[in-house]
């Protein structure tokens, strides 16, 4: 079921020039409702303004105004906060592109205005770098951030023409990326950035202006890579990705965010090469790093330090880093993967990282994000301050706004586009990824007009009910996809009910008539998981899950403190419905002595009652607790 | 048994002037050979040369030469590497006063004067701050470590003064301690700095010459911190201490040496100022420490990021942070509380961390030496380069050099110390708190000479055998520690044998003629130890110990690594002497799907063989290796 060279003249985010499985054009997903409309417009009413007015407020859109006038200015914030504004410049292009809505649009111009006026002649735009009185233009690819900044600037700028055919954000960034092609193209300065985000950037770049000279650009970032181009740092070249080049490493490694990236890009540019050696090799990290260095949330990032992943099966759930933006990363590569392949598997990782590690974060109000995400808050916390900016990893609940804000911006985009993932199209047919309420109108390739309505409880309840909105002339494909954690779903259709194995497509062929029902029915109820033994920091423990979601204990519903219960495994969990999902617990007391604590101490275990757990997204909502994903049986 | 102001005129690194254990007077412990014989002889044959010819090597001498001169010059490493100088002045002087080796008396006296030679005229001595091309005196109270490295340049003078009586070191600490007294005493800036050391520092050198006034500055600093004097960083102001006040807080939080050092320091201010109440608040904080914070090595500090300690019970193995300097500090700690109270608990601590996690730390050549300190080693690592300096946390083996180094020379001064944590004395008593093989003399402070020959294969092996060198004309009291894990211990003595309880001192009370023995019988059979249920990180495991000693498995021994084992506990761990103990292991395999690690996988274990272990602290000494302390049982 390949596909070669069908380009859809307006997609989201990634639109590859050829793929197995082809994205929609914009606006063949509609959200009507549900978990992701109401998000989605909690982003579109909250969220986009309130990066806006912290960003306004701090001075990092303000760095624009400075240094447009060309006299000397003290910087605000970190040297990369300029990427902040471009990805709420992306998030708003997005958000324009459905709602058109006429005061976004002017908020939005007003803005592009300002960051237009500080570029340079030659093209080049940073506001923390190259003026006479600032540190020279590229002199620290290490931590500068320079090119990082700018390849955001062109994923905004990539929206924008998809969105709207072009303007001056998309006038600015092409004279950026034709800059960056005389300044580190094949005659030019030998280098990569720290930071990997340029390579995709340059590629959808490529694909949206037809310019292959972008391409090939994010092609010699890729393959520079790997060579210790950077300077060596503490952490290793690993945390730069530039300790083994693209295509000959076997795992995703270092800072987890700069890995995911590079490897999107990757993708990108193997995809429009046709290197198929490339590709290949990132589909081995990704099956490495999903099998051994990934949480049960999808987060990826065992470490505070250096905000990297661990070793394989170091996945402490206490420490981990789990940063919100490498989720959001995870997924831009398991798209890729999934557009590439078609293999379900992409799509299953997809679901299970957007539920659990991407929507933990913001609180639900949309007024305060995690940017770190661990699975077994010790201590409860302090509510941070809803005025001040917090420090981005110690915050034991959800702020406003951090020294170092990638995550509240990054959400905003991905919130703004999420249905771009939701279904794929082939010549003749339509793929069903994710679910919830939306409609769905597409023209495939073969010609066919295609549509439905889709409804779902989902990732509460497991009933999807697609109605068929169109007729269509002749047998077309429905694909949809059975989660891998769902055994003993079933299929209905007009010509009666069937099994729908897990962990792949379910396929209908038919000649639709308005009001055709497909009916996808799967088993929700909670389970428990157990880890892989190998995952030390997690022995002797279960978690819950239940359809797409994880559960949490939090003190708030234990009623004390969750460092001293056990779980009864043999009790079942008990399920009442998403909202009431209870696990028999007791407390252990334990007869310590004074001193170390490791002296064989007697314990005693006490049957308390059950408890009510709540899914993992939604913990600290009610404010400061203890929380466990994983729960001692032990 | 208190005893109130008897000074000894020269003691070892910490002489209260009252204490209810006294230290005895230097020279009264001398070690004969055995383990901490030989370890301090390495340390003076080759430790000692070590650090000094690195730190010619890279300058960090030399920048007291380029200060003297008085002409801008590029400085050398961090900025508190003069610190690394004082600490190796500082083990030098006790090495003098001990060999008075005429070589190393001379490269001892050369390095004063190029210290000396640096100092200002009114007695600042930094090489990093303060002249016109540099930044201001104090102004970076948070991360310049000035008091910091005066500090270390105060305890090498205070070594000095009680080895040799005076000397221009000393003359150089007392005009910078008048400094000090200058600029921020009563009247003077209201401020401390972001890493204690200075606290213990000024008392003892208050110990040492008499003077009040630094003691009284000490007590300034402590009671200063936890008032907000620093100004807010990432980690919290917990990460400085500066968050609750000494005599309030309950429990040694944030960054592990500076909580340690600040915790000395309070101990040494309210013994020389009769503060009961913050006797009392440290004693607790080492209690909650110690049963809630502490690795079974004795090690502190479970996180790289701060290099802090974590909450409660959040003792990863494989993130261990348990840098070397902080088992030092926790020993500086013990050491003040076990001569305050004279409670065994104390030396206990003191065995364990010594054994443990602090000979960890050299390669067993003294040329190299780990920085952190993990309990489990997930991946081999690589030999670090004998010629270059290495990243503090990531290296897996000992390095010789580090651009952060103080460890090296906290080791250097600890072992060329080490004897003086051995033994104490009451008015008409003496304890033995630590065992090896060392001849002990003294004049007890009633007036009683009193001697021993000490003879153990300790930590190897459980006998320590006391031969009286010395007749005493009325009868003395001599007291032998017997650990809080020697359960079974017994003591012979001319009357006979006798059970010797463990955890307390065994009491002996004679006319002791010369010849005459006390032999002190202390099980030291394999044992396996189960930790405290709230230690998430290590469920369902267990560790081994021997006598004083933690043992690990190591790759080396298993042939394979060590990441897929289970023990098998129902079998015995067989003990065939220090050097050959076994435990029974399995091997696991995992049908682990191609998705994420948490699919309740199925898994099969196959019986292997007995597997040798080895000491924890020799661990690394053949080569890269994996390692774990705690074995996994399920």
């Amino acid at each position: 079921m390949s596909l070669t060279h069908v380009t859809a003249s307006s997609s989201g985010p990634v639109s590859p020039s050829s793929s197995t499985l082809r994205p929609l054009p914009l606006g063949a997903v509609r959200l009507v409702g549900g978990y992701w409309g109401d998000w989605q417009q909690r982003n579109a009413d909250t969220v986009l303004a309130h990066c806006e007015t912290w960003m306004e407020r701090i001075g990092w859109i303000g760095n624009f105004d400075a240094a447009a006038t060309g006299e000397p200015f003290e910087h605000a914030g970190i040297e990369f906060v300029d990427s902040e504004v471009y990805k709420l410049l992306e998030a708003m292009a997005w958000e324009l592109g459905r709602s058109g809505d006429p005061q976004l649009a002017d908020r939005y111009d007003r803005l592009v205005e300002r960051v237009a006026a500080a570029q340079d002649d030659d093209g080049y735009l940073h506001t923390s770098f190259g003026r006479s009185w600032q540190r020279a233009r590229w002199s620290d690819l290490e931590w500068g951030h320079e090119l990082y900044s700018m390849g955001h600037l062109i994923q905004a700028a990539v929206a924008r023409l998809r969105t709207a055919g072009g303007g001056l954000l998309v006038d600015v960034a092409v004279r950026v990326a034709d800059h960056l092609v005389e300044v580190f193209g094949r005659d030019g300065r030998e280098a990569v950035c720290g930071h990997p985000e340029i390579e995709p950037a340059l590629v959808e770049l490529g694909r949206a202006t037809g310019d292959h000279r972008y391409v090939l650009l994010a092609r010699t970032f890729v393959e520079r890579r790997g060579r210790g181009l950077l300077a060596p740092i503490e952490y290793g070249q690993e945390y730069f990705q530039d300790d083994v080049p693209v295509r000959r490493a076997e795992v995703l490694r270092g800072h987890a965010v700069r890995a995911l990236y590079l490897a999107a890009g990757a993708v990108d540019v193997a995809v429009e090469t046709g290197d198929a050696e490339l590709l290949h090799a990132v589909e081995r990290q990704w099956e490495h790093t999903v099998a051994r260095r990934t949480y049960l949330t999808g987060a990826m990032g065992a470490h505070h330090q250096d905000e990297a992943f661990g070793a394989d099966f170091e996945l402490p759930p206490d420490r981990e880093y789990g940063e919100t933006c490498a989720a959001i990363a995870s997924n831009m590569l398991s798209w890729r993967l999934l557009l590439e392949t078609g293999d379900s598997k992409y799509a299953d990782l997809i679901e299970r990282t957007l539920y659990n590690a991407v929507m933990v974060a913001p609180r639900e109000d949309g007024r305060a994000f995690f940017y770190a995400n661990t699975l077994h808050q010790r201590v409860e916390g302090t509510v941070p301050p809803e005025d001040a900016i917090s420090a981005r990893a110690l915050s034991s609940l959800r702020a406003p706004w951090f020294e170092v804000s990638c995550c509240p911006t990054n959400l905003a985009r991905t919130l703004a586009s999420v249905e771009s993932v939701f279904a794929t199209m082939t010549a003749s047919g339509l793929q069903l990824h994710q679910y919830g309420d939306y409609d769905v109108d597409v023209t495939l390739p073969d010609g066919t007009p295609i549509g439905f309505t889709v409804r779902s409880g989902w990732p509460y309840d497991g009933a999807v009910v697609l109605t068929a909105t169109t007729a269509t002339d002749a047998p077309v494909t429905v694909q949809l996809r059975v989660p891998a954690w769902a055994d003993g779903a079933e299929l209905e259709t007009p010509e009666g009910r069937r099994a729908a194995p897990a962990g792949q497509l379910v396929t209908v062929e038919r000649t639709f008539v308005v009001g055709d029902r497909l009916t996808l029915t799967v088993p929700v109820q909670a389970r428990l998981t157990v880890p892989d033994p190998r995952i030390d920091a997690v022995r002797g423990t279960v978690a819950v899950e239940r359809g797409p979601l994880v559960y949490a204990l939090e003190s708030t519903d234990l009623g004390q403190d969750v460092g001293d219960v056990v779980v009864l495994p043999e009790v079942p969990v008990e399920d009442h419905g998403a909202g009431d999902v209870r696990v028999a617990v007791a407390t252990r007391s334990v007869e310590a002595g004074p001193g170390l604590p490791y002296g064989s101490p007697e314990t005693e275990t006490t049957f308390v009652d059950t408890v009510r757990l709540v899914p993992y997204a939604t913990w600290g909502n009610r404010g400061p607790s203890t929380m466990r994903v994983f729960l001692p049986t032990v």
